[in-house]
């Protein structure tokens, strides 16, 4: 068991948590990770109320939480209503100011975590009073600033809750996808951590067979950090985000020449939409991280979590006959 | 103690390698980091043999290693002969193909070390006999590729080289600057790691105090990995390298418009040679990596070695007693 302040505050045995992936961390995830003695989140995204409803339907009787986009909730602040209506064991805001919503969150008594992926929003996040802080490095799949890396942000960010709430909780998130990257999130001096990409990549996914096996074939080598399908998907992200997803023949084409894809957006966003309808991953995009090289089987998510925690405790516990001498 | 196949194989106390930072690694802190218990390494950098000759002298005695810039070594290959006739402890090729040297290092009997900053590189290293890998993720200092991170990089060499050549030694290097990266380097997979920042920042480094200040007072969020510094000391880096240094005036006004600086060289490289010889770092580069954030005083290097190896102890230890009941 590797236990932390983390496991001992949400009552959950193992210091993993789901990322609630946009569309892919449906009920069906979420509940798995949670069975599995992780916490399950469920991916409320852009915003779809009658899609979360249904999810948090469907995950009745589990515990999960639920996870936002910040700057696209503010559009839709209802959606914050639905999911605090269904008493969430989280809310989890990330990509925007969680300002406006942490009174709403905390006056539910629903613990809040925030997603930073530099020093100053970590300020923000503790300013707004998140009671978990979910530090996370470029090396992520999907959105974020990357900027930093996880290996840097999460002591960077220990040391100035240390300094600052050392009642908040940290996670870290960006590259964790097997027990390595939770015994070294551990070491950093987090108390758990966000998992993406590997749980996209498990059975309860929702995420197409053609894509589960592009990304058992893709080495860490293959991602990279663009705008392209923000514009083509003509989502307003603020300025300072972008997002990790996996290369393939349209990032090729058209990354470094987005004031091209601007210009021929309709023909573009068409070609996009085709490919998205057909599963055409060489133009529809596939949103992984650089742990995509880690990833060497499609799993169910509770033997995920199990080998996470197992060979995690395994390496940690490697080092104890040699540190013990020491350190007594 | 920390020994681990590092410590065993190069006859050292500590995993902690000292990076051949260019001008900055002298004897004097190679030195300090090989009777700390490390191994210190002489940065042949650009490659200047009277400098180099003179640094392998002023360390005669003590065992150190020397690190070049391959693709600047492959235009004065005379300097691998000088490093080679002082007996070195190892040689380590970094940024560029280390193919054409290996032979010679190898004939010496010395050990070669690798850089690399991407799964290919690591197979062309492999390839070429290196005996350690030292995966270089994008939060370093200095030069590199920078699409990958140390999080993921080091657990997928590790991987490779547990596939293709499990006899080969792995660095950790980008963002260690403390024991917590230390202990996190050793759960990712690697057998030591390679430490740039935490070094510069040392008394015994080529380091005037002004630089030193204005690290202490530096924040992790506070670099960027950037060309315009190659474009104005004129230095044909291959065009897949940058390097990652302290963001200042100088960078605001030109990173981006990397086009423009070339356009107005004659000028800013005056106005970059005034700021060097003036220590103005709002102009001159400061060249430290994320790890800069976690940096809080100058030390002696001796210390700085000791503190790594004892926090990454303590820290690994910690977890022995919650683990070992698991792993029995």
């Amino acid at each position: 068991m590797l236990t932390t302040r983390l496991t001992h505050s949400f009552g959950i045995d193992h210091p993993v948590v789901l990322a609630p992936m946009d569309l892919v961390s449906g009920a069906r995830l979420a509940t798995a990770v949670t069975a599995a003695g992780g916490l399950g989140m469920i991916g409320g995204g852009y915003g779809d109320g009658e899609w979360l409803k249904r999810e948090f339907a469907a995950a009745a009787g589990t515990r999960v939480g639920c996870g936002f986009i910040t700057w696209s909730l503010a559009r839709h602040p209802e959606l914050l209503d639905i999911a605090l209506e269904n008493r969430p064991t989280a809310v989890m805001l990330s990509f925007g100011d969680p300002t406006p919503f942490a009174d709403r969150v905390r006056a539910a008594a629903v613990p809040l975590l925030c997603q930073v992926h530099t020093l100053d929003q970590a300020r923000q996040a503790l300013d707004a009073g998140a009671d978990v802080v979910v530090a996370q490095g470029g090396e992520a799949g999907g959105h974020g600033v990357g900027t930093r890396s996880t290996f840097t942000l999460v002591p960077d960010i220990a040391d100035l809750i240390a300094d600052r709430a050392p009642e908040t909780l940290l996670l870290g998130a960006g590259g964790v996808a097997d027990g390595r990257g939770l015994a070294a999130a551990l070491a950093l001096g987090a108390d758990g951590v966000l998992v993406g990409t590997r749980f996209w990549a498990t059975e309860e996914a929702v995420v197409s067979a053609r894509a589960h096996a592009r990304a058992v074939a893709a080495s860490g080598d293959d991602t990279l950090r663009t705008s392209v399908y923000d514009i083509v998907r003509q989502y307003d992200w603020p300025a300072e985000y972008n997002g990790r997803l996996l290369r393939n023949e349209f990032t090729n084409r058209w990354h470094g020449r987005e004031a091209e894809l601007v210009a021929r957006l309709d023909e573009a966003a068409a070609e996009f939409r085709v490919a998205v309808s057909e599963q055409d991953f060489d133009v529809a995009n596939m949103i992984v991280g650089e742990g995509v090289g880690l990833v060497q089987e499609i799993l169910p998510a509770g033997e995920v979590v199990r080998r996470l925690v197992q060979d995690a405790a395994t390496r940690l516990g490697r080092w104890a006959p040699r540190t013990a001498a020491t350190i007594g």
